[in-house]
């Protein structure tokens, strides 16, 4: 594969880019000092995946993430019993999410990949939370891409598709930068390059994930800086 | 009205930001030597409006502005007598709109304006087209918005009230930036505050614009320095 060929980067957010189960836990135990941080952040996270797959089987309506995580904090505030958070604490703790802080790599990484590609995001989180979070973290996008955009939830195919019509490219003139394996299957399904980044503590120091390469991926890479090696940038 | 008040400034970008009869009539020139490059200019973005017009009646369905540059691209070689342009030719044409200059006073004041403020394009542009100009001119938004987004273009209000609802905000924490009179009145109309910029040079070297103030706006500005002056950044 040259890189020449791979005009645009696109890039999961949330466990590839920014540490979200760090940022979360951090804010909830500052909120709620009787709670474990980690294990809430976990647990909020978990509603996820069924919060999207709710939005794309038709049974809730066109739903932004922001709001999608305001009623996935209501149920985890219930499992770990908290009753009496005042509404604007609830509406303050929801956008933690928005102040998530990138890995270290991220910003140095991003740097030197944007040298030479078109970097992008493709995440499940609306525009504003995204436009928040590169405030914040210091992240050199090019450009935000976003479920909102495409009104659609990975792995819908018209998210990865979306991608390269926006850029008037082939589906191979795309690479999907990620450090979930599903997400990079289906984008793999769509024709698109892969690269996996390995995020062991996404889920914390203590719950290590396992970060094996598959060999379906165009790429494999320790994090940002090695990807960057490995693209010549 | 105090700066701190309007965290998001959205800009305007054909005109405003960067120089279109420039750009346009250097690359018409450069392929049909025997064209009067800056008059093919204004006639090819005189078929803007009435195409912007066509969509939003409903007459024509969802189109990108790429496509309606394209259709707007045959009516003007046909107007300039243009017949054998080859389909390749045509396309790397349409797409000079990409790779139009910023006006001189742009990326310095956009890197100042930045540190203050979030600021994203609000254009009729698509979103591929305003990614592709921002990497081409070194244009640090923070965020690309376009009618691509809201699937509608300006004047519609869903435009101008969208970018606030994209960042969770009042339209009065939202300033519009542009060099069109017309663009900032319907702005305002939707609550958010406005900033003219004189760009009397828009229409080329030989055809002055009328940058005379309107009060009605929040701010009245030579260019993006003196915006960022008026701003204190």
């Amino acid at each position: 594969m040259t890189t020449a060929a791979v005009p645009v980067l696109a890039f999961d957010v949330f466990g590839t880019v920014v540490d979200w189960y760090g940022g979360v836990a951090r804010e909830v135990q500052a909120e709620m000092p009787d709670i474990d941080g980690g294990a809430f952040a976990r647990a909020w996270r978990a509603g996820y995946t069924p919060a999207m797959r709710r939005v794309m089987s038709g049974e809730l309506g066109w739903t932004l993430l922001d709001d999608l995580h305001r009623q996935m904090l209501d149920q985890t505030l219930e499992q770990f019993g908290v009753r009496h958070l005042a509404p604007e604490r609830k509406r303050h703790l929801n956008k933690a999410w928005h102040r998530l802080d990138p890995w270290p790599d991220v910003v140095q990484g991003l740097s030197r990949l944007k040298t030479r590609h078109t970097l992008c995001t493709l995440s499940n989180g609306n525009i504003g939370l995204l436009a928040n979070m590169a405030k914040h973290g210091g992240l050199p996008w090019d450009c935000i891409l976003s479920a909102e955009v495409f009104r659609a939830y990975k792995p819908d195919p018209s998210t990865y598709l979306g991608v390269a019509r926006v850029f008037d490219l082939a589906p191979s003139e795309v690479m999907l930068v990620a450090a979930h394996q599903d997400d990079l299957a289906a984008a793999r399904a769509c024709g698109l390059r892969t690269a996996y980044i390995e995020r062991v503590a996404e889920f914390g120091p203590h719950h290590p994930k396992d970060v094996s390469p598959c060999t379906d991926n165009t790429l494999h890479a320790r994090d940002f800086l090695d990807l960057a090696d490995q693209l010549s940038c």
